[in-house]
């Protein structure tokens, strides 16, 4: 992808930022591994097996990060956020696994996908063994407004999947609808998982509204650049593959750029391959050739940033503690993976 | 299958059970129905269409109708039962959109399943939903230990299905180990619906213990007569397919006590077709022939009856009033259901 340029000061300072925020939240998140090993476990052996299989594979622990984070953020002093931050996880795990059952993907973060070794039933269970397990932490820890938080939430996620179900193969999608969709099945999950700190640490509705509004931007962010990232060289190089999104017909922000400004010819090419499925092996090429011509990966970056900018606006009201650095910072960590 | 013998008496008796059951909730499930379909809304229309699929589809709605026959039982006087009914119904959906895609059924209740229609994916997707919306509906409701049963009966059913998924197959299943998974798969949510009552109304553990204990029970015998309605003649009056454990391999009672009192070749065609899934089209009769000629479906059926009258015993705590009877009747309906 030779447009979008490798900036190295960028990288570095994005590599920064996540150590930073692993940093600060280190002896937390420690406590939440433990919990979630702890309360992943089952006499049935297969659920711990196979929950074990997608939690032990890692990925950055993002979002139970963004808990921990905005508890200290509001100098939060007690310990209910270990537990919710758990909560958040298992939400998260429970989605990636039927997620890949209705993708029906092989690979997730350069690892084979659960469905792809115990098959889509057992993923199924476990994805709702996981959520159900999710709530009975929530009701551990007793809050009504937690529990109300994070259950819209997963109503929330739910809805956008279905809605990108029913726009999968849709090139008529506008950019509105796009951004409706990504709201609902990522960016939910990240707001509720700021805002249930401020939850926590009762400084009021003001609070929350802020967390829950930085997670919201910081998710619709994260989400632009992971559909940037699915037409990205750079993708194969953290091994996971690329072109599903392609291969599968969703529609993100980069095809509907590109369909809106491409000419006849272009379009028809677009509506075989993503609308009639219809696909050669050199398409996607093809298509990402196109993305670049019309510069729609660079601008659905653009659009990243604007959403990013937001998100560091969001903390405004906070006070410019290590917390709110290392928070700004994961903004330009999550927009600097396109580069 | 000639063994069982048409009981007239008994079917009328039954008739009679479930119709008292209907009448005496009637009221009250009119508003239940009216919640589930307002509450199963979403402005993503696929969503209230699938759901709507399986909830208009009908059944009974025995889960939503036990609880609103418990709050009759112990005279609770307020509205909470309504809402809490529905929630119940919608983890059953939810439970059947994903136990549909688990099995891979065409047929359920006489119509195509949701999945044979609308594919895999949306039913996940919806199931997911209509969990997440019984969810919030529990938290309107504001009760913590209603929450905790509710969420505690929805990890234990999905563990009970992974167990089901895990023996599957499997010939050397004890008869200790398949009550294991019915009691989790099945029973937990027979006893939820009822012990929520128990919670609302504020009459104790002993009133709780006492509901849950029917509903288990009730669970119980209910799955044992679903196991053997499943090499049933009658099943095909009822529009249900037949046979659809054994295509799958599901070792159910009746297979287990096959095994255990066949000889040799007769284990040997068990191991074939239900362990190999090698199975011609004889096969299924001639599975009902082993069965019937070891009585193990009159047996299934005995064991049924021990768990229904364990069922009928958990309510003598409580007074005699109508809600007693229809619970009471409401047990031999559930295993009259065989004949």
């Amino acid at each position: 992808m030779a447009e979008i340029l490798p900036m190295n000061n960028q990288k570095s300072a994005s590599d920064t930022a996540i150590k930073t925020l692993q940093a600060l939240v280190a002896d937390d998140m420690a406590e939440v591994n433990e919990a979630i090993l702890s309360r992943m476990e089952s006499p049935v052996a297969l659920i711990p097996q196979l929950a074990g299989h997608l939690i032990a594979a890692g990925g950055k622990r993002l979002r139970p990060m963004l808990t921990l984070a905005s508890s200290k953020l509001i100098g939060y002093e007690g310990k209910r956020q270990i537990q919710l931050a758990a909560c958040v996880e298992f939400i998260h795990t429970a989605t990636l696994l039927h997620d890949d059952v209705v993708d029906e993907s092989d690979m997730r973060r350069g690892n084979k996908t659960a469905n792809a070794i115990y098959g889509n039933q057992p993923c199924v269970l476990v994805g709702d063994f996981l959520f159900s397990r999710s709530f009975e932490l929530m009701i551990e820890d007793g809050s009504l407004k937690v529990l109300k938080i994070l259950s819209s939430a997963s109503s929330i996620i739910a809805e956008g999947e279905v809605m990108q179900l029913m726009r999968s193969h849709d090139l008529k999608t506008t950019e509105e609808q796009y951004l409706e969709v990504i709201a609902a099945k990522t960016a939910a999950l990240f707001a509720a998982a700021c805002e249930i700190s401020g939850v926590i640490s009762e400084q009021g509705e003001d609070v929350e509204q802020a967390l829950a509004n930085y997670g919201q931007y910081l998710g619709i962010a994260f989400q632009l650049v992971d559909d940037v990232l699915d037409y990205s060289a750079k993708q194969a190089t953290m091994g996971k593959s690329v072109g599903d999104d392609f291969k599968e017909g969703k529609i993100t922000l980069p095809v509907i750029l590109s369909y809106r400004r491409g000419d006849d010819a272009e379009r028809k090419f677009w509506r075989t391959t993503m609308e009639d499925q219809k696909q050669n092996e050199n398409d996607l090429a093809q298509a990402t050739a196109f993305m670049n011509q019309h510069g729609a990966l660079n601008d659905t970056i653009k659009r990243a940033h604007h959403y990013g900018d937001k998100a560091k606006d969001a903390l405004a009201i906070f006070p410019d503690n290590d917390a709110r650095k290392a928070l700004i910072g994961i903004v330009d960590f999550c927009i600097n993976r396109a580069y």
